[in-house]
């Protein structure tokens, strides 16, 4: 297989339709449009069901990449892997992280015998509105990471640090459509569909992942058994599709990327404990030896750090009541955003960072898996 | 003067009405109503204009006061400092600290040479809508500081670590009265008058502590000069209320508490240092040594942290495009709150924090004060 | 049976727990506390789970007639059916409307051979989580109802005009208790627990006034069989009690009460015309005839217009999509209420109205129940 | 004068980017790109400042004119006056109106002694931050209309009946600018500076049509002088344009449109009796005659009805208190819009409704303009 070599651009923006600091780096020589393979965008809208920035940003990059693929935009909405998660609550700042890959020479001398950064990308067939939140969402999202998986190079699956997905959702009209075929959804609510589409894709990843014994996986246990779920598993539902997008970050040695990438599990919205451990133990970092200057200094190596938040699913954190799941005026997504965005950024340093909702299945329950980017050095 | 015991007792509450905790202290002996003096409330509305989760916990401890005091429920509101924040977005747990209070005998002999936390209480005049915002309130909250300190046996402004106002907001009702009248009001927006309000009643703090210039303090200065603050007000604006309370929260030698008081500012809402540096420098208790099962210690010892909050008027964190003050779905207090809240849970291990926003020349733009409540030996 | 003479008062409120409009009637004599046996009002919160207006005006409602019961505040809202609806979106003024009710001698001269206003009230036990939304709450609905009728003096169903019932919700609390005991409520979530209940309640009313057959009733088709649907029900859900409450209005010859009662079905939120000809046919009101002076003669008569909205569950109105179910912003309650509210206003030429959210199985989907109470001439 | 032939186009849409009805109808030769002039869209976003459903809409329509039209998406977006509109809160349905142009020869015979429909479009110069909401802003405005009306061959001021203004408003990024220029924006307030853009933008309408006098036009009288009005204006606040774009709409005779246009005001939210009596008067419709069935005769002919909605700024409607402007939750707009898209729809028949948020100086206080444009038969 011929080893890769992946960047990593993390961009600011002004708006969801803003791409100027995307032009400006391709006009640079920076960023090759071509190269692009993925790009995982947080965008400042609700994160809700009725977030239309995602589908807004989704079209100015399709129309940007078009020509440069030389192909309409809905074909490069197709060949380029675009998951936007709306949400910037708190200290959040939009931005989008754009993955590129440029395949060496198989016989290229080995660059790193380290492993290094790699990505691979995948996706479903369309899903019914009954099949979402169910099994045929499961198992067709396990196949796309084992794709995936295998695009990316990598063989075992230890190596595998991050599984983004992006989901669709029922909307008012898919759930009409089901009940009028007299067929019953997962849900009817269109909020919670969201739900129950997140956190069958993350049951997938598990699967594919072997994180969880594929004789408990099954449609009863989807947002019922929260014993199940997967560490490395990050899901976004959106409205403005109908199957399932999956990009796998891993590590496989060979790669000539000048990235590495670690992950850890939150085990609650407050844990800021065990990703300072991480950049500790994985990244040799120790953010409290960093101080007020030292912190630019580590905003500038650590890239992003990709993350999921939720609100605990028993009204409780450490112990004590907290209000986001009786709150009718905020939807309990944005709050966890907020909450898991400011924490990360105490460590981080910086506020760009890849936060996203409802983490049903992704880490344990109120909790939720985090991955770190690293820029090391560059490639020989 | 006659030395103080203080107790600081924080109970949980089920709802704002909910004074379950409360009455089972008090039955149990553990809290003895005729000494409380202070009531600084976490309430779970929105902390905005319209949240009448404030006026409801007033109401629901004017009427638990009002027979162990034998005075009706207005006087017992009236007798008590009830200081309700509202807000509780993100991890934030509703809650009340009490602060009680017994005069010891002037001749006792000294229980501590070492201070100990004591407590003062003052109230302004009604404003009216017109001086709210402005110097008159400015100036009538810096003599309520003095007297309340006064009060609490303080003699050196630098033995006061929190000074809590409580204060009045313009509603569209005061507005139309003011205009009326032919007079214009600080802003006609009722919630952005929680912000001239809140400004106005810190920089009295500010002017008090000896923070800022005399000579730099004026109309012109609320919510405009933001070189302008005191690292130890914390204001919150309420609907129930025509005038400021204040509470001093401080330390002095001979006082027989069983609780410490220091502070610390946070520079911007993410700035989880400074607080570590607090509990480290000033209670030798550094958070990164305890574990997961010493959080839990550290909770039980760490009262309290009582913080402000705010989204950074400039619209950027740590030099990054945030994106609370252009929402129009949240209020940009809600975001701030949350971040603010997540990030200091992070650090005490719970999540009960009196968290409040809107933090107008309270700390630096974009930061705000924090104290913390240490409890120490019992008294001998 | 005695003759009832039932009173209305319809009070302007200027917050949740402002009683000074009820003192002053009383103060004058015109409201004698011991004779109001129910309360319906109109609070400014969210109308959804975290609606902490609707306890806050209870408990002010509860602290006030306790002195004059010569009982506790508990006992008070026992004894007094105190019907708090959350929500006043748009134009409508939150107020209270009070039912006073006095029993004349049996053999007393007969007032009215006409029909004239007379209410019941009736209460079901407290519900387990499990069986909120369910036949149990169904079943002891349709039995207080009959014992409410039965108290009114009400012989014949179609003689009932109007059921208002309170009804509980499942917060997170009861949720997580019922999964603790491995069983399944209705629905785990707190927001759609409000729906449920309130469907429940309605299918109750219905099975009591005959509207439904006994045999289409039962766990299946709450929520789901919308053809079955009461014309005279009002269900609102609360935090704050765990039973239902419920008052029957409607009319009965002999009353010698100076107020009449009707209503129509409004087919959807916009059906202005059924409410006009309800005024026209049954009151001989012409809405269009009064002019902009005789509005206030209008909004004089018309005491109040009672009423359910809610948004129409198939995402049409009149054959074009609406937003409000896909809204994660604003719940879908809020937006029907709005709606309905400026439509009732725009014919009562009033705003004081008692328009309440969540009309599952009141009225047809979409639609919901119109009750008119009119002042005619006082009792001989 | 060449005469006009105008064409109106009412489309529906199931999201901000979703324009495959109007392709349809291009594929169908019912509408020519080419002759687009005008669109107005209502999005479904907040309406509020991060409202980006409007530019979302912009875009798709730019990308789908720029091939037509052989010009960049950008210079179409130039050339066609696009005014979308945020907030469908309530019944209104998502549409675009699309008002096509062609100029027939100017010796054809007359078509028309009766006036009918014309249009005319202008725009001004881009604004500073510190000339929004002033006298800067009100004077182009007032240019613009005079352009807009030449070009529409209105030559009476009495023939405009309906002016649409598209302006810009205040973000926190030129809030910031301003002030480092050491100049004082008319608000510092970015959800407010859409109010001041809008009354400005009303008040040069008003200055243009003769409906004030201009020596009391001036810095002072925006959002100070209620008494100052247009009875024509409609002004919406976008996020994506710095300069203002203006609509005229109104009738000449000799045009050859099969589209006539009226107007009225309303006094207030609720005001229905106004509409009726257009209706009535101007077009012999009796809205009440017309029972379910001819419903969707006259929701047919009347193809739209655009008008603007406010909460009354003194907090009453009708001598009664609403809550709109101490909510803190939901914007003012928001209430507002759902109110009078109620109102309307329940004498159109239909939703997809022009309702227009912040009605300053667009009509008199609590009130506004509407207008209504209804098909009759086509050209001869």
């Amino acid at each position: 297989m011929r080893p890769q070599r992946v960047g990593v651009h993390r961009i600011d923006c002004r708006g969801p339709g803003d791409l100027s600091g995307v032009q400006a780096l391709i006009d640079a020589g920076t960023l090759v449009p071509a190269d692009i393979v993925a790009v995982m965008g947080k965008t400042e809208g609700n994160g809700c069901v009725n977030d239309h920035t995602r589908e807004y940003a989704s079209m100015a990059w399709s129309h940007l990449l078009a020509p440069h693929l030389g192909c309409t935009p809905a074909e490069a909405a197709q060949r380029v892997a675009l998951v936007m998660s709306g949400g910037t609550e708190g200290v959040l700042s939009p931005h989008f992280t754009v993955f590129t890959r440029r395949w060496l020479e198989a016989d290229a001398p080995a660059r790193h015998g380290a492993p290094r950064l790699v990505i691979g990308t995948a996706h479903t067939r369309d899903f019914a509105p009954t099949e979402i939140g169910r099994m045929a969402q499961i198992e067709a999202t396990a196949q796309a990471v084992r794709e995936a998986m295998a695009q990316a190079g990598i063989q075992r699956v230890q190596d595998v640090h991050f599984v983004q997905v992006k989901c669709p959702l029922l909307t008012s009209t898919k759930v009409q459509k089901a009940l009028a075929e007299q067929q019953e959804p997962a849900t009817r609510d269109t909020y919670e569909s969201m739900g129950y589409s997140r956190g069958a894709s993350a049951l997938g990843v598990a699967l594919a992942l072997e994180e969880v014994p594929a004789a408990k996986v099954g449609d009863a246990a989807v947002l019922r058994d929260w014993s199940l779920y997967s560490g490395r598993a990050s899901a976004s539902a959106g409205i403005e599709l109908d199957h399932n997008v999956v990009i796998v970050l891993g590590e496989a040695p060979g790669a000539a990327s000048p990235y590495r990438i670690a992950h850890t599990v939150m085990r609650d919205a407050v844990d800021a404990a065990s990703v300072r451990t991480l950049l500790r133990e994985c990244f040799a970092i120790d953010p409290d030896r960093e101080g007020h200057d030292s912190d630019e200094a580590l905003s500038g190596r650590l890239v992003n750090l990709l993350a999921k938040a939720e609100s605990s699913p028993d009204g409780l954190v450490r112990g004590q009541r907290h209000t986001m799941l009786n709150d009718s005026d905020i939807n309990a997504t944005r709050h966890a955003r907020a909450v898991v965005g400011g924490v990360l950024a105490s460590i981080a340093g910086h506020t760009a960072l890849y936060v996203s909702g409802g983490a049903e299945h992704q880490g344990p329950a109120g909790g939720g898996p985090v991955a770190a980017i690293l820029h090391v050095e560059d490639a020989v």
